[in-house]
């Protein structure tokens, strides 16, 4: 393995030093060693076990990590970045996940200065643990629906939490099930009989000292899950819990003690931010996701061998790469292009909503509402340009989420039967990272908030108005060409190839407008369409995005000629592939023909795979995952793949301890168990 | 949950317990039952706590039920259908699983009656306990490059088995991990310097009183995996161990004690049989395997509400069921779908295997060959039936059991965040099924054998040799209406859907043919091409199996016409969401039209979902899981879900017999831990 990852590496001139850089500029890489260098030399975090223990002890070793993190933060006096680094290279969720993001940011955004002091404070040292409680047992995206009633009396102003039937209780809540004492609640404000819809509530759900449930809440951990099982994902029901009036977030909406009566927000726009910042994030990390995976199995595909080529020469000798096969390049290289292209649009959408902040905070004072996770058939209202950040984070996260997560498995299956292992370090994060398709918005849903804006964006065009932004641009392009047609060069040219996506946005775009607006076609009907709508908007972004990235001035001075040549290709690779894949779209839209798809899948693409192939180990050390943090035997740098697979399996494996009784007239089943000293002696 | 099932299951008339019947026959159903009745009243088979246990609990409890379930097996009797049926529904690999099939098999197809006297008995009444060991840790599909050694000693008539390398080693083995005593070792057989390729040894392993590893023999468990947890796959090496000559297993080819001569196979057409038998098992058993979590998905979703539909009416209150989203259906119904279509294929399969064996025992005396797994690149022999069938069930197996790993996750997500729970039993058995997709030929290699046969059989159509099966008559119909063109009616006619499916592999076959044989192209330059020809060809003969079920007599007899005509839409659904999902195939062979497959898409499939709708619940009921089997929260078939989730989490999880501290500065982690008084009460 070694001397092949070597041979890898001298094949191509790719200046990995450089792209990196390029991809996560200096400061990010060396604040990355630079934590990675303590964290290595805490035992706490010694990953040798992670593979092999059971649900309680891998989330006691989850629970020491989060509460050393959080020490090593106050001795290092790390700053917030610094902490999420360490976060990432430990790669685990931890009890504290939930209090470290959403329940201090809701604290923060939704509380008022008095309830900054009271709970927020308090929050940030660690005097109290929260959790952010929205989903229950029945209602997850549907929001409205939400069972939890807080219930606003009159005589002692106070508020009673309340959860009137089994579904009501709380699920799936991190850090809930058995770390919290603090949680934020969504529940159903009542005012005098009257529901005013959901809003957030601190409420204290467990003893300060003894950590034991307080009276009339009933609480504790949801069970084992498909992967995530360091987190103690919660359940919450209660008895009518009365909480005082000051635990009523009260930013945007508030019962004024005096009058009894409630007091409207004035503008969601500001909720509209941090929703459409989370998906954003997701999109960024989603190019890093799967990129882990990308590396592994590209490591892994370079050493492994097995079989001659049919077509080789007597004189060939020994077995070939599997990384030479194409059916293998086929299923990674086009996913090795997409880590580039999902980072670069993540990087994009971030630096739009950093812009669409600085303007959004000139009218901070009118912000409001405080509903988060909105239903795919609410509307918002809202400026232009943040309906279209708003659209195109939906879109996105959709489409980036369920790319890297599939991406994932095609690459544990590439490894072919040491795929399956955990030692691969594929499968489970893979299984840690699924849940990310579901929450902030489940994936097949978000895209009828996708539709719902192209459909706006359609109308505003027909009706003539001028376009506003770059979606009103490629529908009215689109609009003032399609009866002469489009005959883009796709194969030839790179901004052709870009437009052809765009073509076939406008084109669904119309459709869909056809069938909703003038045909009156039920919205449920619509749903398959709304899918593939979004679908190809998303796709069309990347794309765009990826493109423009690279002609951009920085990139063109940072990078050394034949490494940009090399992110063309991967460019070309992408876009080519994802239009193969949506073939019958791009023809029937017309952006192509059906000969200029043959020639892409035949030809060009098979091309791009033979140009890619030499650089692709070079390509994934750029990603720079120490070994530490992708904790596998299959990717390692060195290519050690099965020294390191034996020693795991016969030095770490505690199963190994044990003798059994082999005959099944015996009613012994361990003859000697010698796991938990074999544990402790590691 | 309980009263929306009772309402589906009303709403349609289908006979439920009659294509329960027609699916697997009232002779296997009864005997489900009559097993089921005796598993669920043995202690050691609740499964109340399988999905809490960590992996050492899981292996041991699995152990106590292999054991258990031979002794009941004893005890009442039982066929091996009975026996297989009680593994079924336990419905975990166990510590047995290789014992009892490759390592029986192996004996009993490849030793001579000397060596059953010896081995296969003491086999067959546990007091031996043997696995299967083909793949090292640096070979698994490339059998021919195995690295262990068995050298034949002349001077005193032994075999001296070693692993020379480290990569040498047997690795993944099932049963050898910590529960066999004896292996299947496949080793290269090496006379007087020359290797002779790999073949069969039988080697002791452990001792059979202490069971601790023999001299020589370095043996244990690979370590914990993505699923199969419940089996101790293991690694094994050999440092020179000697073994007798009677030890090769000797039934096809040999070495002449007397002589130091190897004895040549005459013919390997058996163990070619072998091979399809076990692809045709995975085939026929897909369909079940998908079913389990399409019946969860189906019925949860058919109790999940969410959301009030955009265009209800103000009269119609409440929230609409996700089944009745079209963006369900469209994930779901077509994956029912799906399921009987790999049923009737797996039955179609399995009858032409047994008919072929018929034929095959007239010339049983010329059977040879002990190589299994042999790689994509090789050539066998056979008859022209034996070779059709061969190919078949490689590529129906790439199909099938990519339909079904692939299906299950679409389920999972179906299901929103509860199906990311255990509870909700599909993740779990996602997990365990997944490496079918990997072994018994991986599922990307085995599309270079179907290719590779269907050039062959178009080098004899365009030789003009008489069609002798159904790929040759598929391939010569297409020659000789090419230029005609096809003009299908896919839309209204089933028989010219299948007309249309058989058109796209003919046309592909012969684009593959023209690659290789004229343009004379690398073979690895077409792996794509051939992966998606081997996978068109496997779709036709689904579609086809399908369609040729439903119109025969036995069908049309057993069925009532409602349930017959359902069965039709759900062929046509089947293979009209195939069609679109591979359109441009379709029409770039000229098999459809362009207006075809948009009408197809927008119009026909649509109506079909409408239409099954209204089964889904009672359809999913005709697959019959008993709740026990399924082990689902979210597919109970009383719809209880929330009360069964609640219970699981609140009652049976371990987890919450522990109270944390949750402060930073503690180094405490559990305050209280009596989980394992928990778990001992239960
Ligand atoms: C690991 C994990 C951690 C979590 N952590 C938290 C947490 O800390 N705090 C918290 O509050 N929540 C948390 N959640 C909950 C998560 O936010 C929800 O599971 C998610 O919002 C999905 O909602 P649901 O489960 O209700 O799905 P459902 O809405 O029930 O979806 C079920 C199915 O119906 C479909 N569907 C539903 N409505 C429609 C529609 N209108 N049109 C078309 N299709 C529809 C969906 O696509 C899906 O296939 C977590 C979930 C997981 C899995
Ligand atoms: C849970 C489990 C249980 C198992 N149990 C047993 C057992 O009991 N006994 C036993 O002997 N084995 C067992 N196996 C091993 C199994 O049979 C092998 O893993 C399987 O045959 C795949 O081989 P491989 O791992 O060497 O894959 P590889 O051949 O290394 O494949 C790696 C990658 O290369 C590609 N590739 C390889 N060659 C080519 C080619 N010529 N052309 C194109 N692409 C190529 C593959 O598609 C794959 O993507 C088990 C495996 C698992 C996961």
């Amino acid at each position: 393995g070694h001397e092949l990852l070597k041979q890898e590496r001298a094949k191509s001139n790719i200046a990995v030093e450089k792209l990196s850089e390029f991809l996560f500029t200096k400061k990010v890489i060396e604040r990355k060693r630079r934590v990675l260098e303590i964290l290595e030399s805490e035992e706490t975090f010694d990953k040798s076990q992670n593979y092999f223990a059971g649900r309680i002890d891998r989330f006691e070793i989850a629970l020491a990590r989060a509460k050393k993190l959080r020490q090593l933060k106050v001795k290092h006096g790390w700053t917030l970045k610094e902490f999420r680094a360490a976060g990432e290279l430990i790669s685990e969720p931890g009890p504290y996940g939930l209090h470290e993001s959403m329940f201090l940011i809701t604290l923060h955004d939704q509380g008022t200065p008095e309830q900054h002091e009271i709970f927020l404070k308090k929050a940030e040292n660690y005097e109290i643990i929260g959790c952010y409680a929205q989903t229950e047992l029945g209602h997850g995206s549907n929001v409205r629906g939400l069972e939890t009633t807080a219930t606003w009396n009159s005589g002692d102003k106070t508020f009673t939490i309340h959860s009137p039937h089994l579904t009501a209780s709380k699920w799936w809540i991190g850090s809930l099930g058995l770390t919290a004492n603090y949680a934020v609640v969504m529940a159903q404000l009542i005012i005098d009989g009257k529901p005013y819809g959901p809003h957030p509530f601190v409420v204290q759900i467990r003893d300060l000292e003894t950590h034991e449930p307080l009276e009339n809440v009933h609480v504790g951990d949801i069970g084992p899950k498909f992967g995530y099982n360091t987190m103690d994902n919660g359940f919450l029901l209660f008895n009518k819990v009365k909480i005082p009036h000051v635990n009523m977030l009260a930013k945007f909406s508030r019962v004024d003690p005096n009058t009894n009566k409630y007091v409207r927000p004035s503008s969601p726009s500001l909720v509209y931010g941090t929703l459409t910042w989370v998906r954003s994030t997701i999109v960024l990390q989603a190019g890093g996701v799967l990129a882990r995976g990308v590396t592994i199995a590209t490591r892994y595909c370079a050493i492994r061998r097995q079989f001659q080529d049919r077509d080789a020469q007597e004189w060939e000798r020994g077995e070939n790469q599997v990384l030479n096969y194409t059916m293998v390049q086929i299923r990674l290289l086009p996913l090795l292009a997409a880590t580039f292209a999902l980072h670069f649009t993540g990087q994009s959408m971030m630096q739009l909503y950093q812009e669409s902040q600085m303007k959004m905070s000139r009218d901070a004072g009118k912000a409001g509402s405080a509903q988060r996770g909105a239903g795919p058939e609410e509307t918002h209202s809202g400026s232009d340009l943040l309906a279209d950040l708003h659209a195109t984070s939906c879109g996105l996260k959709s489409l980036a989420s369920s790319i890297a997560a599939e991406g994932l498995e095609v690459c544990r299956r590439a490894c072919g039967g040491h795929g399956y292992s955990s030692f691969s370090g594929i499968g489970p994060w893979y299984a840690d990272y699924l849940p990310t398709t579901t929450w902030e918005g489940d994936n097949y849903m978000l895209t009828q908030q996708v539709a719902r804006y192209l459909l706006k964006s359609a109308r505003s065009v027909l009706k003539g108005e001028m376009p506003t932004n770059d979606t009103t641009h490629i529908l009215s392009n689109y609009l003032s060409r399609a009866d002469m047609g489009a005959a883009f060069d796709v194969i030839g040219k790179d901004e052709d190839l870009v437009a052809a996506f765009a073509w076939r946005t406008a084109y669904l775009t119309f459709e869909a407008s056809k069938h909703r607006d003038e045909q009156k076609k039920a919205w449920n009907d619509l749903l398959v369409d709304f899918y593939r709508l979004s679908k190809a908007h998303s796709q069309y972004l990347i794309v765009k995005n990826f493109y423009e990235v690279l002609r951009s001035s920085s990139t063109t001075n940072e990078l050394d000629p034949e490494t940009l040549a090399l992110m063309h290709k991967l460019f070309r690779l992408y876009a080519l592939n994802t239009l193969e894949q949506e073939s019958s779209e791009f023809y029937t839209s017309g952006a192509t023909t059906v000969r200029q798809i043959v020639l892409a899948r035949t030809n060009t693409v098979m091309k791009l795979l033979k140009e890619i192939r030499p650089h692709a180990v070079r390509l994934v050390d750029a990603w720079d995952f120490p070994d530490w943090q992708l904790d596998s035997s299959l990717g390692r740098y060195d290519g050690r793949v099965y020294e390191d697979m034996f020693h795991r399996a016969s030095e770490l494996n505690p199963l190994n301890a044990i003798t059994v009784d082999p005959y099944p007239d015996s009613g012994v089943t361990f003859k000697k168990d010698e796991s938990r000293e074999f544990k402790s002696k590691l």
